[in-house]
C-alpha cells in the first residue's frame, strides 16, 4: 500500500538543547521510500543516522526556543501480511545473532515477572503464531484503551495491575508476555493509517518463521496501513523525540492517508 | 471447639535485643481462653500488653543469646461460622468507627492499585458475601501455593503478577482485593488444625453483616479449627515476633490438636 | 495560642457516593476548641466520630452532585514546644501501647528500607531529640521544596531519590528515617499560620521522653502555630476526605489567623 | 599485559535447556587473544556468534542433566590506561551512532530517576572525566559492598537506598549516575586479576574523548588486570549463563593469572 505521512511538531526548548528524533519512515526491507522531506525550522545543522542493519533513522541536533520539525514522505510499506497462527517458533540456536537481545527482559517490558503467568494462562496453546494471538486476544479482553491511567514510565507490571493504558502500555505488556513464552519480540514506532485521532503509534514486532511480524495489540489500526519508524527494546528506544532537558510540546500534528497508486511525484 | 496448641520458638538474639511478641491466643469475644502458659528461658521481665477493643495481646521484653519462648493453651473457640454468601455489605456510614481503618490501603495490601481490576472482575456479583466467596474462588484458580516465590516484603501486586506464593501472599491479595470492592479486611494471624506442616497461619477477616468473617484464602485449614492470634492492616502488624535487630531462628515447633470436652485442667 | 482556622471545601460527587473527612480539629489534650461549626451544603445527615484515645474526629456521609463543606473554629494549642535534643529516646518496653503501631514501616514511609542508611548517616549522634532534629536537617539540606515531582502514591524511597517533593513527602521521609533509628513517629495534618499559600499542611510527630512532639521537616511553619486534626501511620490515613469514587475539587479555600485573647465569642 | 584466564562451570540443566553463553574474551581492539580453548562436556553442538562492531562472543546450545563447561585462554589486553579527569564530554551530535543506546535509561540503571540527585551533587564539578571519577568517589564513601543485600533483580534505586551491595549493584548505580549527567555508560563483564574470591566480575566503562574507559566502581580489582568479556545496557545482557529454564550451579572455578612474557604456547 501506498502511503503519504506528514508530521508536523512544534516544541519548545531551552537553549542548546540536544535533541535525537526518530520521525522519518525506516529504510527497511519491508517498505520502500518513494520521496521524502525533513525540514527544521529556524535551520539548522543535522547529524543523519542510519542503522546499518535495520535501516532505521534517527536525527541528532542542538535546538533552542521554538522549534518546527517537519517531516512528509510517500512511503510504499509492500505486501505486510497479518501474523499468522502456523508461524513457527525458533529454537534460540536457530535465531539470527541480532535477535537474540529481543529474548531479554526490559525495562518496561520485564518479561521474567510474566514466566509463571504465561505458562499458566498459554501453555495449553501449540505454535508460535497461535500463541501470540492467543497474547493479542487476552489483551483485548483483559485491557481498556484509557488515557490518563499510565505515563511515560509505566512499566508492564503496573498495566497488568491497572487492566488499562495506551497504545504504549498494550505492547510493553504484549511484549513482556511474549517473550515470556521465549518469542523474540520489540518495541516499533509506527505512523498508522485510521488511528483516531492521528498521533505516533506504538506497536511490536515478534520474530516467527524466519522473519519479525507486526502486530497491533490495540486494534485500533491495521497492520497493512502502518509506515514503520523505528524498533527496540521498549519504548525508551523508540521515543521520537529524546531530549537532554524537558521540552514543551506548542503543537502536534499527524497525519497519514492512502496515496494513490502513481504517488512519488507530489511528496511536498 | 476446643484445641490445644503449642509454640515453641528458640531464636538466637545478639546482645539485649528489644522484642515483640505475637503468639498468645487473643481474648476476643469469639473465642476463651481456658488455660494457659507462657515462659521464656532464660528468665527475663516481660512488659504484657492487651488490646483494650480486641482483646489482642502482645508481650514486650529485651533479650539477648538463645532464648526459648514457650506458650501452651487450651482454647475454646466457641461457634466459629464459615462466611455465608447473603452477609450484607455496608455502608461506610453504618460501620463501627475502629472498623474504618481498613477500608484503606496499606503496604502490602494497596486497594487502591485493584480498583479497576477488582470492578472487572467481581462487579457482576450481587451481595457482600458472595462477593468475598468470589474472591476466594479467583485466589483458588488463579494462585499457586508454592514455597520460595515471595519474601516477607512481596506485595499484592507482585503476588498478583508471579501468581503464586504463601499464605500470608494469598491473604494480602485476598485483603486488597475484598477492601477495593469496599468491604473492610484485616490480616489475622491464627493457630489452625490441620495445617501440615504445622505453622503460624496467615488468613483474613471481612467486616458483614455487623461482624468479622474469617477465612482462609490457601483452604489449607478449616476456620472452624482456628485460634486467632492478632489482627492488623497487613502481615507487618501482625508478626509473631518483631526484633530491633536481626535474629536467628534455631527451631520452631507449632501443634495444635483438638482438645477433649472437658479439657481445661491439663494445660502444661 | 488563640488561632481561628476556616475551611470551605467545594467538590462535586457522582451520585450517593461515601465520604470520610478529617477537617475538625482534635480534641486532644494539648489543644482546646473554644468554639467551632461545621456546615455541609446541601444539607445531609453526618455521623461523627471521635478517637476515644486521641480525640481526633471525623464526619461520615454520602454525597452527591456539588457540595460545600464548611469548617470555622476558635482553637487554643496551648504552648506547644519545640523538639529539644536532649529528648530522651525510650526503649520498647517502655513506650505506651498504643505508640507501638508507630514503629512500625508503613506504606508510604517502609523505614525498614532506610535501616541501614539511617544507621550510616545519623548512628554518630547521641539522643532521642539530637537524632530527630539530625534527621530534619538532613531533610532541609537534601530535598527541593518543589510542586509537580510527586504525586499521591510516591513513597520515601521516591522522594529519597528524587530529592524533592511537597509537604507530604518531606514527612514520609522524615518519619521512615525516624522509624529506621527505633524512635516512633506518626503522619499529622495540620491547620498552619503562616504556610504561604494556605493549605492543609502535612507534618509528622515524634515521641520522645513521655510525650508526642510536633515537627515540621519543610520548616515553611511554626509548630507553635499549628492546630493539629488527625495522626496516622502515613498520610492515607490522614487524608482531609476519603471518597469511594473520584471527587472533583472545585474550590478550597483555608485560611488560619491568630485570634485575639479574648477570641471564643465571634465563631461564625 | 597478559593474562591467564581459566573458568570451569559445572550446571546441571533440565532436558533439552536452550542457553546462551557468554565467557569468552571479547575479541576486541584492546585486546588480543593469544591462544585459547572452550570445550563443553559431554560434546554438543555449539552456534558461535561474534558481534561484528565490539567483537564480543557469545555461544548457544540446548544442554541437559550435567555438564561442564571449560574456557582458558591466554589474552594480551595491551595497555589499558586508567581514567584521566580531562577526559572530554561529548556533545550527543559527536557521538559514534552505537554509543547512542548507552545514554538512555535501562531497567537495572534508569538513570532519568537520578537526573536530579546527579546534578545536585555533582554538577558543580567541571569535565567529563572528573565528573566520572566523582561519581566513584562518592560510591566508594556511600556504598559497603556486601553479600547478601542484594538479588538479581536489584535496581540502581534499591542499590541508592540499600547503600550496599555487590559488583553488579555498584555498577548499576554508577551507570545510572554516569548517564544521568549525559555521559554514555555500559555494563561490562569481566576476568580480573586480583579479585579476591575469584569471580566473574562486573564492572562498566564510560565513553569520553573519543573512546570507551573501562572502570571499577567496587575499587576491587585494577583496570590494567581486566579481560573484558561482554558488554551490554546492564547486567541483563552480559550473564555469563542465560538460559530457558532455572538451572543448578554445581562448581563454578574462575582463575586469572599473569602470564609470563612468552605465553601463548602453553594455553592448555
Amino acid at each position: 500500500m501506498k502511503l503519504n505521512v506528514a508530521a508536523t511538531l512544534t516544541y519548545g526548548f531551552g537553549s542548546d538543547t540536544q535533541v535525537i528524533a526518530a520521525i522519518e519512515a525506516a529504510r527497511s526491507p519491508d517498505q520502500t521510500i518513494i520521496s521524502e522531506s525533513l525540514t527544521v525550522w529556524p535551520d539548522c545543522e543535522l547529524v543523519r543516522d542510519q542503522d546499518p542493519v535495520t535501516g532505521e533513522r534517527r536525527f541528532r541536533t542542538a535546538l533552542s526556543g521554538q522549534v518546527e520539525i517537519r517531516y512528509r514522505a510517500v512511503v510504499d510499506n509492500g505486501k505486510r501480511i497479518p501474523l499468522v497462527p502456523y508461524a513457527r517458533q525458533h529454537a534460540w540456536s536457530e535465531l539470527p545473532q541480532d535477535v537474540l537481545p529481543y529474548l531479554l527482559p526490559s525495562r518496561f517490558s520485564p518479561s521474567d515477572e510474566f514466566m509463571r503467568f504465561a505458562q499458566r494462562e498459554f501453555c495449553a496453546i501449540q505454535g508460535g503464531g497461535a500463541r501470540v494471538l492467543a497474547v493479542l486476544d487476552w489483551l483485548h479482553e483483559h485491557l481498556d484503551y484509557v488515557h490518563g491511567v499510565s505515563h511515560a514510565q509505566t512499566t508492564a507490571q503496573q498495566t497488568f495491575i491497572d487492566r488499562a493504558g495506551v497504545c504504549r502500555d498494550f505492547s510493553h505488556l504484549g511484549i513482556a508476555l511474549t517473550r515470556a513464552l521465549n518469542i523474540p519480540a520489540r518495541a516499533v514506532s509506527a505512523y498508522a493509517l485510521d488511528l483516531d485521532p492521528p498521533d505516533f503509534h506504538a506497536v511490536f514486532e515478534v520474530y516467527l518463521n524466519g522473519g519479525w511480524w507486526l502486530v497491533d495489540p490495540t486494534r485500533l489500526a491495521p497492520v497493512e496501513g502502518m509506515v514503520r519508524i523505528a524498533s527496540g527494546r521498549d519504548a525508551a528506544d523508540i521515543a521520537f523525540l529524546t531530549s537532554q532537558f524537558n521540552c514543551q510540546c506548542l503543537a502536534q500534528r499527524i497525519t497519514v492517508s492512502q496515496a494513490p497508486d502513481d504517488a512519488g511525484q507530489q511528496a511536498a
